[in-house]
């Protein structure tokens, strides 16, 4: 990683909660105690890698931070309800989630499923809202409604949901790596993938070669992602990753770890990392905190 | 209801359900079981009258016909996963729905929580999508992002799922009629003047006073809706709704009856009615549909 990237990061991150929090509604509004819930399970957690997937591919075109703002809320909104809606009893069932009670056992089933509902709705709320500043660029109403179209088609059912549901469907079974690694790229790649090309589109419309590239930057990373979990969930404890640990194994899930072995997927985890920083090449010292970013994922250990 | 009403709905609702189908992912495609719950769970079933709404407001200002139709194919997903996830054990936890087991008995709570989430993702997909046509109406990037935004307010936090942990928050409670009627006014009427704003949207960008007049209308049809809505699980049988009659005296919620009785209840859809005909004096003869359906909806026997 590069001199400043660490900077960079803690002050993205800082401003992201910032944003994120004035994009939530407010606790004092009707109703309130779903929105005190939905503010409980975005705020205040995780790494943020999407968001600031956003920012740092916004800098390749010197995208406006009002509309990465408003992406990166977004994502991060479509990811959170994900998690909400994962942890419940009939998905996969988990008590904790960055170090804290999830929100069906803090709140209950019935307020967990209609934060999720409400968190979904809000972040495309949130991405098509108008700010005072669009009326500066002629084409912002298209730019928006392309990425409302591009989230929809990542959080759906041949996106985010989509992989729930194949990974739903492949407990217990023997997966080849192939369609293991179909899976994640819906399941997690499909939101890893919008937030870099959303980030990359809040500035300019992207040309064909322009996609192709972060496609494969993505797409990379987005399965680097995946490796580096499940090396993650077989070799860390429950403290540090803030979830429980070793719930895969236990739950009989499929995993890199458990298809390639630890060091294999360690090595795979390496290449997919030079694949990612390859795949940025065509933009040049731009695509610095993206890079950054590709070693960052690679090296968490949490 | 005026001549040839009758005609015009079973027409409206017949192109409607082969919109929907198309706009919904294919069984064939990956995966497979996802999608076939997302098409049992919205096709074939219901009255359609958020459709109805679209379609009618739609012909005030001649909108034309491809968005509409997606308009109203993004309504009937919102108000298809809300009924899906409503269903649910953790909330009302009923098996039948339209005369047909509910999603999570025909397949598992798992999949009806998927189903819920990729329906409202499909929804926005839908609305925000391209048409070869739209370029011939050079605001249209514009028009579809307000729709949109308008589609989010009312399906989140502050509309429709509000409006569902307000019902939640109030079973056992002692509510006055203004609450009840607030909580309705989130939990089904936000849905409902979307329907009738989106179809007029569609057609040209809505004055002030067009817009005074249409939530006029859309209030006065939404309270309307649930009034009889209340009066008919009171007084039907299970075999006419399609659902469990009595459920909400028997889970002991507030309703229109419980409160003001059935003479009252019946009463007051008729004043109801009333107001949103002449909310439509306006629109002169364009709003025969709109009038015919506020008719319709406190006429209605299931």
């Amino acid at each position: 990683m590069s001199t400043g990237f660490h900077e960079w990061m803690k002050a993205t991150q800082a401003n992201f909660e910032v944003s994120l929090a004035a994009f939530l509604p407010a606790e004092t509004v009707l109703p309130e105690r779903l929105h005190q819930a939905m503010r409980y399970a975005a705020l205040d957690g995780g790494k943020r890698v999407r968001p600031l997937l956003v920012y740092a591919a916004g800098r390749l075109f010197d995208a406006p931070a009002g509309l990465l703002a408003r992406a990166a809320a977004a994502l991060e909104m479509i990811h959170a309800y994900s998690l909400v809606h994962d942890d419940m009893p009939c998905m996969d069932d988990d008590a904790l989630r960055r170090g804290k009670p999830t929100v069906h056992v803090k709140y209950d089933e019935a307020t967990a499923l209609l934060v999720g509902d409400a968190l979904q709705a809000q972040a495309f709320l949130v991405l098509s809202a108008e700010d005072a500043s669009d009326a500066a660029i002629a084409e912002m109403a298209t730019r928006k409604l392309s990425m409302v179209r591009l989230l929809a088609q990542a959080a759906g059912s041949v996106g985010m949901c989509g992989g729930q549901a194949i990974d739903l469907a492949s407990v217990g079974l023997a997966l080849t790596q192939d369609q293991l690694e179909q899976m994640h790229r819906l399941k997690t790649g499909a939101l890893l993938r919008a937030s870099v090309l959303m980030g990359a589109m809040s500035g300019k419309t992207l040309s064909a070669s322009e996609i192709t590239a972060l496609d494969s930057y993505a797409g990379a990373i987005g399965l680097a992602f995946q490796v580096v979990d499940d090396v993650l969930d077989a070799t860390a404890d429950s403290a540090t990753l803030g979830k429980t640990a070793g719930k895969d194994a236990a739950d009989n899930k499929p995993t890199y770890v458990s298809i390639l072995g630890l060091d294999a997927s360690r090595q795979l985890a390496e290449k997919l990392c030079s694949d990612a920083h390859a795949a940025l090449l065509p933009f040049g010292d731009k695509a610095q905190q993206l890079h950054d970013l590709a070693d960052l994922i690679v090296q968490r250990k949490a």
